[in-house]
């Protein structure tokens, strides 16, 4: 199942990534798509209640990769994780399929109670790096979600959410 | 010394994170926790004055753990640095006691000046994932600065201060 | 040439650092400076179009620094990575001479369309923490971008743009 499930990812990729050159740099320099192989590993351990095990797994992915995804957390097929260095991932967290994600996303939480506390990415959302998602809300199926973009509170499908942009504060007409 | 504060750390981690399974898992899967034991020792060399040697420590924990401590920077007891990666923490900045401070946290400074040019952050202060606080201010005590907040003032005690969330700017109805 | 380049970035890191009290901690301890070493070979490979070894160099780099940086982007001299962990910088990106970046920043695009999607930063731009650069934008020489904010139009030459600030939601006269 791992093996078809990186067969798919890797011919994923080389359509989505006009950056991607060939079957071997897409099975060899996409450490998000090997962080969503190793989680595979991990949630499956996780699952039987290995939870030590799985966090072990988890955490050697995240060193070599740059990404923290809970062995917890539900993540779909198709999911692309581009670039993937910061992104964390929580234990509730449930990604569906076809979701792309940038790095330095995090789908946290807003407190340490126990229970679903992360959020829920319905299918065909993207997600631009650095968004931060928050709380065991949910991000309806295709909906877009801007570079930078702090979420605390449900986003309905369809819809884009960006976040506010920089303003000038200071333009010189000579350098001083 | 750093033995009984591991020992400490890792009972506070277990009560804290209700994703912690076992004294195992806080002892190998937090590299947040790793990352600060590491900067007992490099701080230990900087205020010798082998600062080559400490910058050495604290740029193999980087590393391995994915959080930046200058070894000049003070960190109190009972600090968690939570997932960890992205977190940056410069030569002045002080952390008091009790302080939570999720990933992607950056305590900066404003210009490459000498002197006190990073924050002091204040007892029981919260810091979500991403934030970043610049210049020599302070964070009072019991303060909770929210996820991707861009800081360039000292905040007082007691004070929740939040990053503007993302905004809608489009909505489908129908899929196009 | 590296061997050059490597003995400038040298220089220059010690002077502009305050932080910084050697030239064996110049050349060891600024992974951000080694990721722009590590390009200048994976650039020469690709533009030899030796893709595949072009990006297990910058895969490597990125393993080791935490700098994501595409064989393509096009990199002057003097480019200062400072910190360095999350910086993602795109295939078509070009960075002109004397440019400082700080850790998370994002020189993106906003879509994976062919040809040039990310930017172009001018020389003496400085870039803070976190900030997130979308398109086929430029950001003119002299200009300072703030850290965390998230721009996706052209900034003029000698321009300050900046994110929105936190913003106080709550104070409370006595702890509850």
């Amino acid at each position: 199942m791992l093996f078809s499930r990186i067969l798919e990812d890797v011919r994923l990729i080389r359509q989505w990534d006009p950056a991607c050159n060939s079957t071997l740099e897409a099975l060899l320099c996409y450490p998000g798509l090997q962080a969503v192989w190793f989680h595979v590993t991990s949630h499956w351990l996780y699952r039987r209640r290995l939870f030590f095990l799985a966090r072990l797994v988890s955490q050697f992915a995240r060193f070599l990769t740059g990404v923290d995804i809970h062995p917890g957390a539900a993540i779909g097929r198709a999911v692309i994780i581009d670039h993937g260095i910061g992104v964390v991932i929580g234990e509730t967290a449930e990604v569906e399929d076809h979701v792309v994600l940038f790095h330095e996303v995090t789908l946290g939480s807003t407190g340490p109670h126990r229970g679903k506390r992360h959020p829920t990415i319905r299918r065909n959302v993207f997600i631009g790096a650095g968004a931060k998602i928050l709380g065991p809300i949910e991000i309806g199926e295709g909906s877009k979600v801007g570079s930078g973009a702090v979420i605390i509170e449900s986003v309905p499908p369809n819809t884009t959410i960006v976040a506010p942009l920089g303003a000038v504060i200071r333009r010189r007409s000579h350098e001083g």
